[in-house]
């Protein structure tokens, strides 16, 4: 999957109805992606701006339709920036799409439903010239790993964590841009469709054939590795998650990964949508990832990133929080967004 | 995936040029199936037949062609019975297959290559109304686990490997006829393409998009256990595969076992096809599955078969190398092709 923006594309983010609390996708475009977001769609807060609810990112207007976003600016792409459970798509947003279409705009989603499989959107598309990338499509030649990954001529570091949804494509690309920011040759492997969203290529492991789920890390890290020295690997899941530990693990080995970072919510205690399943302690996810590499490809869990936004504006209360983590897992640790990433890197690199 | 044959159904099995050492379906078909096979085509050993190869199954003969097969008797269905590396179609075996629909056989294949894609055969098949069934493709309906296995009204039982093909499929189905032998109400749960040809039903887990994986198990374990005592579910892969380790992963959380079966084949030292990766000792198999179960739903491995097939009809050494199987496993164990499985039924019920 490769998406043909630059960094000096322009984009819009469809969020409606979930901006910003519900629209993670979204929210990642606007903070990581190298190209500029001109407007989000949200028709419940048209007439807001992006800067009263997200700190840290470009200000952009809020505005209810594609028709709107086109009187602000002239974008280059559509990006689809929410998903509705079940990853379908709402009809609701039918027009937004096909106006973009018919003002020459490539879309960019990440839906389970495949809009170049939607007839009306594959006809336009057509007649217009522009491109409709389902990113969680994956490739179609995918094939078993090879077991290759260990002789990737880069460092590769590996986000793991306690659960799903706990920061770790977030910690993921503040390490690449803390490394990118002393001057190392930092690339970035993303493996979900936000992700790819945010750089431009990658494959959504999670879709892949479970066959076929280490060698698709396994090609990402091999093709990526020449043009790099680092490698910061999205991770997936947990290896604990009752319904996505395959993944999970086939990320570990399929990218063979030099280090480990290990990336924990601050007082999430079950499993998110599994609250029958109680997180264990953050040393059994060490001795587990690590026990679990060792036979394949040996490893350490070199760092700790802890999501502590539950402690909101309370900064002591979270370097406190950070430091028990940094105890527990005998390793240097920091909420890589409040404190940055600096810390950490020294103890990966 | 379900196959419509009875056990008064007969069947011819297609192992052209492969059987019986690379045959691994048609051994397993002609062994556990219920129902009858009346030939097998391998045009390299056409005018011998099974009992030439194979002990312990009924004697069948090996034919050249389905048109030489067709005149021994008339079978209800086709099973392709080997598999090129790849999955691919053989074209060579066009005219057997064309033979066969014409026949009115149904043609029951693992394949990667899914014949009820393929335009000559679709078309043969609706003409002559028989059924072309792709034992390999997944259902669409599947979906993420919701964490319930470990609800199933039954007993489960996984087999757990350190390779690939060190027998936890036959293991779990002499399991299963063990169980029965005692007049338990034992469920066979296959997993894989031979385990679905011979049980008639099963999802093919390594075919499943990776999220799915797990929930493909739950999904079998569930609907089967209001039916029986006992499942045995067949394991794929080892947790330590640098390919494969996700699908055996997906297994064990999504089948949520209540006692696990470790299976190794004796004197294999090395991962099969990755001969770079050593087996490490069967103790750290038994610290990653039951590490990695612990945190999701405990389970132990509570006894242990091993393939001593390399020892000829030396069952001393046989012998010896179960014991010492068993002493490193702190379980009962045995080899359930050459003496059994009784010894670790009753560690398991």
């Amino acid at each position: 999957m490769s998406i043909s923006l630059d960094p000096d594309d322009s984009v819009v983010v469809l969020a409606h109805g979930k901006f910003p609390e519900r629209a993670k996708t979204a929210i990642g475009v606007l903070r990581y992606a190298d190209y500029d977001v001109t407007a989000v769609l949200d028709r419940d807060r048209a007439g807001e701006t992006v800067a009263d609810h997200v700190p840290d990112v470009p200000d952009t207007p809020i505005v209810e339709s594609m028709d709107a976003a086109l009187d602000v600016a002239d974008p280059d792409a559509l990006v689809i920036g929410i998903a509705p459970i079940g990853g379908g798509f709402d009809e609701s947003w039918r027009p937004d799409v096909r106006t973009a279409i018919e003002a020459e705009c490539d879309v960019i989603a990440g839906l389970h439903y495949f809009l170049a499989d939607d007839e009306e959107f594959a006809a336009l598309a057509a007649e217009r010239g522009v491109d409709l990338i389902d990113v969680r499509r994956p490739p179609e030649d995918l094939t078993v790993s090879e077991g290759r990954a260990r002789d990737a001529d880069a460092e590769v570091v590996l986000t793991v964590g306690t659960d799903c949804s706990t920061g770790k494509m977030t910690t993921t690309l503040e390490l690449v841009a803390a490394a990118r920011d002393r001057g190392i040759d930092a690339g970035f492997v993303p493996t979900g469709q936000t992700g790819i969203m945010i750089a431009g290529w990658g494959t959504p492991v999670d879709r892949v054939i479970s066959d076929f789920a280490a060698g698709a890390v396994e090609r990402m890290v091999l093709d990526a590795a020449p043009d790099h020295d680092v490698l910061f690997v999205e991770g997936q899941g947990t290896i604990v998650h009752p319904a996505y530990s395959g993944v999970t693990c086939s990320l570990l080995h399929g990218s063979m990964p030099d280090s480990l970072v290990m990336v924990h919510s601050a007082g999430r205690d079950v499993i998110h949508g599994y609250e029958d399943y109680a997180i264990p302690p953050v040393e059994t996810y060490v001795d587990l990832y690590e026990g679990l590499a060792a036979p394949v490809a040996p490893t350490t869990v070199a760092a700790g990133a802890l999501d502590t936004r539950t402690f909101d504006d309370d900064d002591v209360a979270a370097r406190e929080a950070v430091d028990a983590y940094a105890t527990a897992l005998d390793a240097p640790a920091t909420d890589p967004v409040r404190f940055g990433a600096d810390e950490v890197l020294d103890a990966l690199l």
